[in-house]
């Protein structure tokens, strides 16, 4: 096995997990948030804070690094790590969700994937050979096969073509990868899709979980459905997944989709969105999101979150850091973005606490109630 | 007097010295950049990388603070001081420059100024006792009386008048400032105006520097002018000045200038300039500014100044930072904002050895030999 993964402790009441995941650049508790780094840089937070809070693991993004700055930039200093300066792990995606959500041209074949680049208009073609030899240009520690994306509300006919496609290019990917003889500590996932039918799912865990990769990710889920389907398939989907592997489950990343990731056996995810929400002034709190732009925190001299200890709660007021938001002054999102990161560590922590003690689904509902607010 | 400056060394071949300038948010070392914080906030940077860089002192600006978020919100907190968690000293600039320079209408009278809020359009009057009254609620370690700023190319008689005004304002400022009673070590500075005309650059100074004020400002120099004229005001004006009380320079901030500026006996300069450039990718270097999007550095794997220490040169390369530019990523002005502030306190603490070892002027060649590209 090219990584190791061990569960170390189960919840017991759920398929909640502990495990200690190993991988080229250092070893990492699981569940973890991994906090999104697009073009090899968290947007508006520098590499020494996330040190700082102990985030083991940052992705990157095949589609945005191959176009910019290429391959051929990050092969001068023999990958992603020494490019940006990263000591920790580095997981890629394959850059299927970004030829489907942000290119303005797309064909699929067999083949691979033609694209025009959102960037500059000029055309590019991505196979699932190309997407594995990107990825180790960049010397990721997980790669990720290219896949099908598909939106919600496709028909089966549709849904059935792309699963078969991914599949297809599972196999070809894996064969590559192979090719390339990777290191100790390296690992290449598939990623199961089959949309919103069962069925699906179903046929692409049959299809994908016999081949030799040693984890497994879960696409195509929170790409808009309502949440309580996104529960149904996220169930469905995690009793499916093989106990002794590692599981990933794509573009998630709010407290409420983690708690659910985590009781349906999912080890790591990712998003932008809190990142992104904390550009535009949105915090995490114990309490539910704080968008401090709000006119009611124009005086208030109180941290964002008494109980937190990042840069931002620890030095400055809510009216402060609402100031520099309303100034559109970088610190702003400076602050925020290490503040939601910050929380997030501290809750996954929390989450793996509780699963040590059993006790995952109290600390489910206790975190709920006072986040949505139940709390007296 | 209010505030404390001993003038510690002198270079004797020039108007340079060293000095120390005791305020009520601790003594520091001149000559000294102050870098500039608008909103209370030095750009794309953390209060806690300015501190473990040094900088003793950072300016705010009353214009905006006085618009947004109010003297009343600032009031709050007693001040900007804890507003922005910000412990060392401030200075407050008085609003003049950026009434002229940004808000959409102005009219002045010789009671103050109206003039419409370049955020909002809304309507506002600035009194030289208003500005005093504004600056104590920020309760600013030095601050600024109001003036009359006026572009190089006006007529005699305009200038003439900007500078009666600016006398009458700064009697008045004075005035009130006394009834606040201020705490020591904070202390209120008149701006010496009299646009290029020698003759009322002197009238300027025999007017305003035997009124009681324990330091001094010269203003309306780098307005736009052509640098040899900069030179010739400067070196007019500086020898108008009291030797035994600080000398800030406004709006300067470029290695050419502060060696100018030095050499004619200023303490204290600031500007936007170095900030402003880093956040468009332009770094100060020993030999000259670099622009950092430049397609040379596409693989240039070294750092930016291989005798910087700060972390964007102790950690990541010209081709990582170039990249982090062309991608628009937000830790590319915050690595280069952190770089160019260090440049310039680095070069400030070069000049103040250079002053006590009675060399200043040779420090400057080499400098400038270096700095133009004359070095072999």
């Amino acid at each position: 096995m090219s990584i190791k993964f061990t569960v170390t402790e189960r919840d017991g009441t759920s398929l909640a997990r502990n495990g200690i995941l190993e991988l080229a650049h250092g070893s990492m508790e699981t569940p973890a948030f991994m906090p999104v780094g697009t073009n090899g840089s968290v947007k508006a937070i520098s590499h020494q804070k996330l040190e700082e809070m102990g985030v083991p693991l940052i992705l990157g993004n095949t589609y945005h690094l191959y176009l910019r700055p290429g391959t051929e930039v990050i092969d001068a200093y023999g990958g992603l790590h020494q490019f940006s300066s990263w000591k920790g792990n580095i997981l890629t995606d394959s850059g299927g969700f970004q030829v489907f959500s942000l290119a303005t041209f797309r064909k699929i074949t067999e083949e691979g994937v033609r694209f025009r680049s959102h960037i500059d208009g000029s055309y590019h073609e991505l196979t699932p050979e190309k997407v594995v030899g990107i990825q180790n240009s960049l010397n990721s520690d997980i790669a990720m096969v290219l896949d099908v994306c598909t939106p919600p509300d496709i028909e089966y006919r549709e849904a059935l073509k792309a699963l078969e496609i991914t599949t297809a290019w599972a196999k070809r990917s894996l064969k590559e990868w192979q090719l390339h003889d990777p290191a100790p500590g390296r690992a290449l996932f598939p990623i199961l899709q089959g949309n919103f039918y069962k069925d699906l799912r179903q046929r692409s865990a049959e299809e994908l979980l016999p081949l030799d990769f040693p984890g497994v990710a879960v696409g195509g889920l929170s790409v808009g459905e309502p949440f309580p389907l996104f529960l149904e398939m996220l169930h469905h989907t995690g009793e499916l997944l093989p106990p002794e592997k590692p599981h990933y489950l794509m573009g998630i990343g709010t407290p409420e989709y983690i708690l659910a990731a985590v009781e349906n056996g999912i080890d790591l995810f990712d998003c932008v969105f809190p990142t992104r929400i904390a550009r535009n002034g949105s915090v995490f709190t114990p309490r539910g999101v704080m968008a401090l732009k709000n006119a009611r925190f124009e005086k208030d001299t109180g941290p964002i979150d008494s109980e937190c200890d990042c840069t931002a709660c620890r030095r400055y007021s809510r009216a402060y850091i609402r100031h520099l938001f309303k100034a559109k002054e970088i610190l702003g999102p400076m602050l925020a973005t290490e503040h939601n990161i910050h929380f997030l560590m501290r809750m996954t922590r929390n989450i793996r606490t509780a699963i040590r003690n059993s006790a995952f689904r109290e600390y489910k509902e206790a975190f709920l109630d006072e986040y949505r607010g139940k709390h007296t």
